[in-house]
């Protein structure tokens, strides 16, 4: 039976909004605004779009009408009842009430700040500048929804049944990852791939194959909105924002040496358990652990997100024991381009050793890769970051100088202030 | 939004009924039923279900209280008006009134005759008895509803999303063989699979996927159902139970000789063009061949449906050569065991020779072999024939002596009468 005022509603869509929820977004960029919220709410910042993938010429792929749809639907959302009772009455971590009252009253009011939109050289430039704790809610949203606008563009012409193999096979790839972790008892993998999504339905597919296919060794999605949906655990911590931004802010190089620190002693006021986790790679994990203060050490864990992997986790390991810690009570989180191959490598080297854990991205939710004709589904490497705090440029170096951003005069002094020498390129693939 | 409605009128079914329509069958049943009705109403027929594959015990899959739900419900079933409508006002290979009105007066009051069912040995005696017009129409539903019971055993603990990537991969097996088939212009191919198909609306997904995929080289399909709903042409001619029946009921063996020409005499008698297709296989090609009378040669074509097929296509070439006839204007319809090496194989050798056409039947509609553990939803060999008329057995020889039935003597005497030398024992896979 044709379920009529469902195909007349659907009639009625003047476009079929990519982000539709405010929630549909990262965990970790709900607790980071919490913390901005409280910490630097007045800061003015602008976020960028980047695009790594420069062969990838997305203001020749996706309509720019479309596109300002997209998002324009997103700056018409608000929080719902439903969302705002899930983030203040849901536990997290283990935590009742982890959103404050005054947090959830500013976030319940909250719209979304404008955008500003150019194309130049067949990109395009997407800006947001205001509030940080307002303008740090885009870039889920906007990477989401250009990830999805070129899929759609990439699937337009296609024939019904050849959409249906094409996700067939993508089913069957994913489907055929969880048999192979399977085969790997003690794994813990969380869903980390709503920024380079194929799409919103898709991730939400991916996420519940992985539920029923994992059982245990699936903990949870970084998504608010599945994991809402889903009765999930909402998975993340921090991330690269915070050390940029207080660092930018940095009146001297004193501060600038000191500012990844604070963000931490900032962070260690709010959370304690499994959301004390370190992100040490923003200026270099060598001199950020060789300097870190000792109340650092005693955090839960660390989370390696650029470099080699296997390296950072050995750094790790050796900088706790150097700290009298025991490496086997630490939760070490692997979050930079895994895929199957690298979970299982890490796993087998590292389980045992320290708590192994895996925030599985783009290789989850985006591996269309070998699908369609010259590989045009392939994931590409788009982010979308705070590039200036209060007028100041931001930097950030990373452990793989292909990560590296911010002008190059700062760079080189943020390479002095933080004594990081030479590092090994990684291509940047996703 | 959830069809209630939908739902909740599913849970009222006491089954989920894998036959629900008398014209859920093949279109050469039809018209052979009406043949039949025509010229042997009265005769009193016995068929009875064969599993060839006795690897595969049905009985311990199956249950039989299903089984008989399941055959039950088929009895229930008469001609619908919708589908009445269509065989007397459909045009079938070019032709108005394919079907008479006094065959659709007969055929709109028929309700299946009763069946009976043991279990001997792991697997079912399922035999039918009764007037053979009305008894034929048994083969193909009985056919269907224990493959599809199978099918539902093997995938009765599987999980949701395990399922649904059973099914992404089958989807994805049967778009491989249409990208292979569509690198070669000039191919003709109709779906044959009802009888061993995997479901129903697994045979509905393929024959649609073949539609789109295949465009102009897709014919069209032998289920009258789904032919009907899906406005495709509605593919078949006529099968061995005839020329079995006919020289059953021979008296001597001067009778038995002419007996598959009398069904052809009576089959020209109403039919013309593409439908006067040649089965010569029943009792050995080599001897139909030679002892037929002249006016078959001007026939439109042949069905190769045993045997090695390049050999039986080069006879029929020689055969239509030594009577005058111009092979290039001829049909050959291959429609056994048929994959897409064996299509793509004998159409590099036969066509611009003869006009080629192809019947895919089991690898099309039930390919899942590889996709489960110890390939249990693998096809086997199910058929379901008529054994015996007025109480005397049938035989068949076919061109495989392992496609022969019949008693050992009578086998003997056939292969007598009919001239039938020694024979290619060729595997019966599907």
């Amino acid at each position: 039976m044709v379920d009529i005022a469902t195909r007349v509603w659907n009639h009625k869509w003047k476009i079929d909004p990519i982000v539709r929820s405010l929630i549909d977004t990262d965990f970790y960029k709900l607790l980071m605004c919490q913390s901005v919220f409280r910490n630097r709410r007045d800061v003015q910042v602008t976020f960028s779009l980047i695009n790594r993938t420069k062969s990838i010429r997305l203001a020749d792929l996706v309509d720019e009408g479309e596109l300002r749809e997209q998002l324009d639907y997103v700056r018409s959302l608000s929080l719902t009842r439903g969302e705002s009772t899930w983030m203040r009455g849901n536990t997290f971590y283990g935590k009742r009430q982890m959103f404050t009252p005054d947090f959830m009253d500013w976030f319940e009011k909250l719209r979304l700040p404008p955008y500003h939109l150019e194309k130049r050289d067949g990109q395009y430039e997407l800006t947001f500048e205001g509030s940080w704790p307002e303008v740090m809610l885009w870039e889920i949203p906007a990477l989401a929804i250009l990830m999805e606008l070129r899929s759609r563009a990439v699937l337009r012409d296609m024939g019904r049944f050849e959409l249906q193999v094409l996700y067939a096979r993508a089913m069957t790839k994913v489907w055929e990852k969880v048999k192979r972790l399977n085969t790997h008892p003690g794994l813990k993998i969380a869903d980390f791939g709503t920024r380079r999504r194929h799409s919103f339905l898709w991730q939400d597919w991916c996420v519940q194959a992985l539920q029923e296919g994992l059982g245990d060794a699936f903990t949870g999605t970084s998504n608010c909105l599945i994991a809402k949906n889903r009765d999930m655990e909402a998975i993340g911590t921090n991330a690269h924002e915070l050390p940029m931004v207080y660092a930018a802010l940095a009146d001297d190089d004193t501060a600038l040496r000191r500012a990844p620190y604070d963000v931490l002693a900032d962070w260690q006021a709010e959370h304690d358990g499994n959301l004390r986790i370190i992100l040490p790679d923003t200026y270099g994990t060598p001199g950020f652990l060789s300097g870190a203060p000792d109340w650092l050490a005693g955090w839960t864990g660390i989370r390696i997100d650029s470099g080699d992997p296997a390296e950072g986790a050995e750094a790790a390991i050796r900088w706790w024991q150097s700290r009298g810690e025991d490496p086997t009570t630490k939760l070490v989180i692997f979050s930079d381009g895994l895929d199957v191959d690298k979970i299982l490598e890490l796993h087998a080297r590292f389980a045992g050793r320290v708590r192994v854990s895996f925030g599985w991205g783009t290789m989850l939710t985006n591996d269309f890769i070998g699908l369609v004709d010259g590989d045009a589904l392939a994931p590409f490497s788009l982010v979308c970051k705070a590039v200036a705090a209060d007028g100041r440029p931001t930097v950030k170096l990373s452990d793989n100088p292909n990560k590296a951003m911010g002008p190059a005069a700062e760079i080189a002094r943020y390479k002095r202030v933080f004594g990081v020498g030479a590092q090994e390129r990684v291509e940047v693939v996703v």
